[in-house]
């Protein structure tokens, strides 16, 4: 079994969004959706850039996808050469998850198409394309190869006043329409056979059409070279386009292939983690862990991922807590510079997130829920269409969801026992603290006859049950996030000049003096034999099972949460919650408390989110449940492999790639299965390795070091590289 | 045109739940709904009884019907004298409003029946009917009478263990089934002709048949005389049945009836408005002081009226704040004993809101939103059910609507205010205000930064915003039952010790230092252009036309309110909310922010309510938009008149008649129309007569004294009786 090979054999129309996101190839800039090269929009082809965003009238914000560069159409004898239309006899599709090449052969009976593609880790901007076309029959060929303009959008149009340019680089410039942005697209072609050649431009793109007669047994062999630049990067994006892919002609597909897969193997040499003992395991964390590696902003300092990766629009291109809680542990031990990104890009939109705070009537930080470039909020007051009237149904995820500042924090001050680095806090993360905690000061909810503190009207993870009281979760990383402001003074004790002065600037002084009252003033849980009631009344709520939740669905599209929800007025959740927090701040609960709460609140877990299972799986790791740990790993790593998770929430298609089920598989191995922990300067493992894994063993860079984790059933080491 | 009489002509099927609101007899101890003797379950005949509830399984509670102990049905040569299935030829009904008598002529071409009924205003266990059919042919008769078990439930069964007696007296004892309280009715008659007479009874009832040819022209007069009693009445309530029936019988119909309309004529002599100028109107305001005053509870001194009156088991028979806003004024000013019951209830059933105040975590007295017997709450979490899903949908009318206490309050102070009677207040009355203010203590949002207090996650009267913060409605009435608590200690000046004495009885010293405090701290409420916010964040809403709302509707019978509603996310209101303030606190306000108010409320407020219109006439008069005021009486008066009003809340059938509305007609006429005020032990007038009106006169009772209000175009005078 090659475990870095995922392939498939026949095409499906109704599995071609799914394949999209299956056999995705991604560099950080940009991700070519893994659809043949002749799809029309019905397949959902998509090259989705990242950090570009565009509203059209009054829909929903999203990235935009640019023109399809990298349209390739054959056709012989008056056949298509198509997936689509030309009723192929044999389909088969792979992805090498080492080197991120998409490949696909197809066998049309008179031709058969070999094509291999990738989009360059060494090279941000560039696509290409190896095309071979073979023929079994004499006969009349026709090739067409070009820039599409027929884009599939979720919430679009987004591109208008294109312009097309042919010649001996084709090229299609356009502007984004609310903001203007202009987005150019090149390509360029290299030939390996004589044809006649002629270019065509209408209003479905660019395209350089090769006619010819082929023999039987003829081979004829096309390469690609594309690029896509935007005015955020280049003054001049079209020249900038046309320049990258006339560059990647002169030096050839196998050079650029080559510098593209040695970018691939320094990515996994500082990130690879190898399972041993069972190779459907080890094929799904490479998956993960190439899913996850493909979408990082390498080519930025500031930028960072959204909850779908480069998949496409779902989800509106928006950077979710995911980023704080599910990628960034990978990075911040393999890849810091990433990490970094991640964080900068919330130090950068600060001022966004003290703007919400201040639309709510709150002061400091209130981080969006749905980010977009500068710290927008992306998520609307209607995030659910509901299935029955078709209307837009109210949620509150946009102005109840107050976790995800605490959440934000939490990460900075991970970035800083992990790296032991200051600069990141001093350059403006220390701020984001402050600030935060200063939302949570205004937010906090005092009762007019007693000392004690609520947070009320939030929503936790669990987002089926909206509008609680004193969630767990959302309790405790408030407090964490308390905790983490005061504890900037002493990180910074050497500098108190220096601190001082950024509490005067932040004019600081006297929320300082209130954060520690209210650490000890929020109200504590209830608890029942152990178990920590997720939020006020939870325990009141009807107390029945999965199936009988799930039997009560009308419509399998259903949206589960909210009052009119069949899990809001159960104890069903959506996600791990109060597990979660247990995952997070693991010193804080003994043994005995996490087993309990496991116990209680796993079956009542829909797991409707790719967030849930990692949580799971790392409180499984610790209290010994390793074969749930182990199920809960395979169901994390195999969602880009297999292609699962929900599609809808009510009538809204959210589809894409996992990249935090992607991190979460990274996390259960690392930190659930090897126990790796960066606590006060101190790397450790605390090994709970399941049975059906023989060894792990991998990278890790910590507090600027280089270390190798080994761990078998017999022992773990943590070695110095 | 007889200004005391509802006349209709013909019979349909799907009007029968609507008549029989229409044509309701009661006496305050019972409701007998306006159908023909001869109606089965189908034609929704009760006998609704005040005060005695039952619950069936996990269904919802509601008050229990009475088996129909005036059930009479005859039958002529084979065909069956009755409305369903006798095809009559002509058919009318009638109710006397001044004596509260209903009589229906029935042709049924061969056969004719004229009866006349009325449950006794004197006696408050009789009913009795005058049961007279003629013949225009010889023939065959049956005349069957008796009681009958087939009693249409909502949320049924509830009697169960009957037992059966025929004789002289038929005579059917049951048993609740929650609670087995012992229920009886009996029924005796007097027929004045001859007949084969023999006695029937299985699980329908008991009954007595008559058989006997008659001759065409003849006629056959039968008297019926009926009697219900419960063990909450009488210790062995099946006798007390019976020896009622059995004196009501030898007293005879006819002197039965002259006591009834004796009790009548005294009720009318207390409280009867006279309009000239409108008979339309006179007949409106007429029906409505009717249907208010036959439901009223003058056979006990602790009971209140439920929101449906004694129509049926719609609102499951509950006492909501209707009773004191909408019913108390018209009885405070006319029968201040009725008005003083409705109060006791409060006072007697402070412990229910005690518990309910304890189950929330408060402190204090949070009243029950549907209060049952001992007050109880009658509410549940799921009050609606989605007309898509079937699905029962979470409310919150239960847990949000706080405002309910600071009515009650806000009514103890009016009736210290209107009768100057202390006694009340020092029985039980100054507790229940305390207690109300007490629970607004523990119930108020401090802030942690600050000294603002919020009231958040509340429902006002507009019910369609759930869980909004800063209701002005709510904020501005707890602020009036803060004052009211601080008030009583100036009351109770000439009683130091008694009062002392009764916060130290409450444990109250603490709370009482808090009062002026919280008072001083409640967010003031925001206004755009003297406009008052309903709540924060209303003006956020959409601004949408009513049509515009109406028309998202996918199904007449959807709920409106909450996030899945129509109006929930729009600034379309359910009923008088800001001007339902404006309404109850004028002196509050100038009469510039009473216009600028109206305005903007009105035309966004569907009035799905029947307490909405009252509100609007009041502030309409004050601002002198008389026409508008005119056609909110109109609207508010005619409702038991014609049947109008909501008859659904999803999919929960919601009809009976609308005592609020009654009340509210009673309210725009006298304090609105007439501008009767009782402030300071000062009776005044300031009319604002429509121009519809020539003469508006009342006999008003305040201090212990009797008025005649009289109100023309010309004046107005005030004259002691």
């Amino acid at each position: 079994m090659n475990t870095w090979l995922l392939q498939k054999e026949g095409f499906d129309k109704k599995d071609a969004a799914s394949d999209g996101n299956r056999f995705l190839c991604a560099n950080g800039y940009m991700g070519l959706r893994g659809v043949p090269e002749e799809a029309g929009s019905a397949l959902f082809p998509a090259i989705t850039l990242a950090g570009v965003y565009d509203q059209f009238e009054d829909k929903w914000r999203e990235p935009v996808n640019a023109p399809n560069c990298l349209f390739i159409h054959a056709s012989f004898n008056g056949q298509s050469l198509s997936v689509e239309d030309g009723s192929p006899q044999a389909h088969s599709t792979a992805l090498d998850y080492r080197h991120g090449v998409y490949s696909r052969k197809t066998d049309f009976g008179a031709a058969c198409i070999v094509s291999r593609r990738f989009v360059s880790m060494a090279s941000p901007h560039l696509l290409a394309d190896e095309y071979q076309v073979s023929f079994r029959l004499d006969g009349e060929m026709t090739l067409e190869t070009g820039i599409s303009t027929d884009i599939w959008d979720i919430n679009g149009p987004h591109l208008f006043d294109y312009q097309l340019t042919a010649g001996e680089i084709l090229a299609v410039s356009c502007v984004t329409g609310q903001k203007k942005i202009n987005l150019a697209a090149a390509q360029c072609v290299q030939a390996d056979f004589e044809a006649e050649e002629s270019l065509r431009q209408d209003e479905t793109g660019v395209f350089r059409v090769f006619r010819r007669r082929v023999r039987k047994g003829e081979t004829l062999n096309l390469r690609v070279f594309s690029a896509v630049y935007t005015s955020l990067d280049e003054p001049a994006p079209a020249d900038a386009a046309k320049s990258c892919c006339r560059e990647a002609k002169a030096a050839g597909f196998s050079a650029c292939l080559q510098s593209h897969t040695d970018a691939w193997e320094k990515i996994w040499t500082l990130s690879e983690i190898t399972l041993e003992g069972n190779e459907e395991a080890a094929l799904f964390l490479r998956a993960s862990q190439y899913h996850l590696n493909c979408v990082a902003p390498r080519h930025a300092k500031n930028m960072s991922i959204p909850a779908r990766g480069l998949s496409g629009q779902t989800y509106k291109g928006a950077i979710f807590w995911d980023s704080e809680m599910f990628f960034f542990p990978m990075f911040a031990y393999t890849q810091p510079k990433i990490a970094e990104s991640l964080l900068r890009y919330r130090v950068e939109t600060l001022d966004g997130a003290r703007k919400k705070a201040a639309e709510y009537g709150y002061r400091g930080a209130f981080y969006a829920w749905e980010s977009q470039e500068g710290g927008e909020e992306g998520c609307t007051n209607f995030n659910v269409v509901d299935v029955f009237t078709h209307r837009p149904v109210r949620t509150y995820f946009r102005d109840k969801q107050i976790h995800i500042s605490a959440d934000i924090a939490y990460a900075l001050r991970s970035w800083y026992e992990i790296t032991g680095d200051r600069t990141l806090l001093q350059a403006g993360g220390a701020k984001v603290i402050l600030e935060c905690a200063r939302f949570y000061l205004s937010r906090a909810n005092g009762h007019f006859d007693s000392d004690r503190v609520d947070f009320a009207d939030v929503i936790g993870p669990d987002e089926y049950h909206e509008r609680v009281t004193n969630s767990f979760f959302t309790n405790e990383m408030i407090r964490h996030c308390l905790d983490s402001a005061l504890l900037l003074k002493d990180i910074f004790a050497d500098q108190p000049a220096w601190f001082a002065s950024l509490l005067k600037e932040l004019n600081y002084e006297q929320d300082w003096a209130l954060l520690p009252a209210l650490r000890e003033r929020i109200s504590p849980p209830r608890e029942r034999n152990g178990v920590i009631e997720q939020f006020d009344g939870y325990f009141g709520l009807e107390d029945c099972s999965l199936d009988t939740v799930r039997g009560r669905l009308r419509d399998p599209r259903e949206y589960w949460g909210g009052d009119h929800g069949v899990a809001g007025t159960t104890q069903i959740i959506k996600q791990a919650d109060v597990i979660a927090l247990m995952a997070l701040l693991p010193e804080r609960f003994t043994d005995r408390q996490a087993a309990a709460n496991w116990v209680y609140y796993e079956p009542r877990t829909e797991h409707g989110s790719s967030l849930s299972a990692c949580m799971y799986a790392l409180t499984a790791c610790r209290i010994g449940r390793l074969d749930e740990a182990w199920d809960l790993f395979m169901k994390t790593a195999q969602i880009d492999v297999l292609g699962g998770g929900k599609q809808w929430a009510g009538e809204i298609y959210i589809g894409g790639t996992h990249p935090a089920s992607n991190g979460g598989a990274w996390m259960i191995a690392a930190l659930g299965f090897a126990g790796l922990k960066m606590r006060a300067g101190k790397l450790s493992v605390d090994p709970h390795l399941p049975r059906q894994i023989t060894r792990l063993s991998f990278p890790v860079t910590a507090c600027g070091e280089r270390y190798r984790i080994d761990v078998t059933h017999e022992g773990a080491s943590i070695s110095r590289q």
